[in-house]
């Protein structure tokens, strides 16, 4: 079951000027900050309701393989992916790939905020990349 | 103050397809519709949590001068906003511009759900469309 929307993801350079910019805008100067090796990235979290928008920095360049990176140099900077969390991320999977969806990776990963996260291919979603997070805390996380 | 994430825009070409899709990814046959015609545009709501994924497609072209079909011409279908629920639009609005943010249109205006609305321009968010938002009912709407 999807439950809401966790964050939604933002593509920048620089992470030093986003989050000064970013703080002006939302009222908040100290976002949740953490480098995620996984994917590659530091990300910046700034809650907002029940969810939060949040910044992603590449750490590896767009030919050392950072999927940020690769949307920068296309797109340039900007909103990057919508974030849903579910109750059970194994099951999601299963179900939506049996509706034809497809999946940049079948296998849920470590991603930020301490979750188990798959990116749906937005070739399947209208060109939206749509990323599933569990938390990993839940006794079901990765299983079906 | 900002207060919630009210909704992620999505532009589409073709409702009927777009709506057949979400409807099977979020578990959902029956979005709320609607036509705003001050956007030219019509509007599909799949609620999530206390936001809600809103499909969006242009009822006229590019050429006449629908926002919604420049971005498809210019970037294809995907994610196109970020809507931002504020308790008082017209001072969000003067906060922001005295930080050095523009405005799409420094007025807000109708918009979709019985809210009025303003778009911060992405020259100045670091590319992404924020749309800020305040629902009509409330005794200070537009007032500030």
């Amino acid at each position: 079951m999807i439950k809401r929307i966790t964050h939604v993801g933002v593509a920048v350079r620089n992470m030093g000027i986003s989050r000064e910019l970013f703080s002006k805008l939302l009222g908040n100067n100290f976002p949740h900050t953490e480098k995620v090796e996984e994917q590659k990235a530091t990300i910046a979290f700034y809650p907002i309701g029940e969810g939060s928008i949040e910044l992603i920095e590449s750490t590896e360049s767009a030919t050392g393989g950072s999927s940020i990176a690769k949307f920068i140099e296309k797109r340039g900077e900007g909103i990057h992916h919508i974030c849903l969390e579910v109750d059970n991320i194994a099951q999601e999977i299963m179900r939506l790939k049996s509706l034809g969806f497809q999946f940049v990776d079948d296998k849920p990963s470590p991603g930020g905020d301490g979750c188990l996260v798959a990116f749906l291919h937005p070739k399947s979603t209208n060109g939206v990349l749509i990323e599933l997070s569990q938390k990993i805390e839940s006794q079901n996380a990765g299983k079906v």
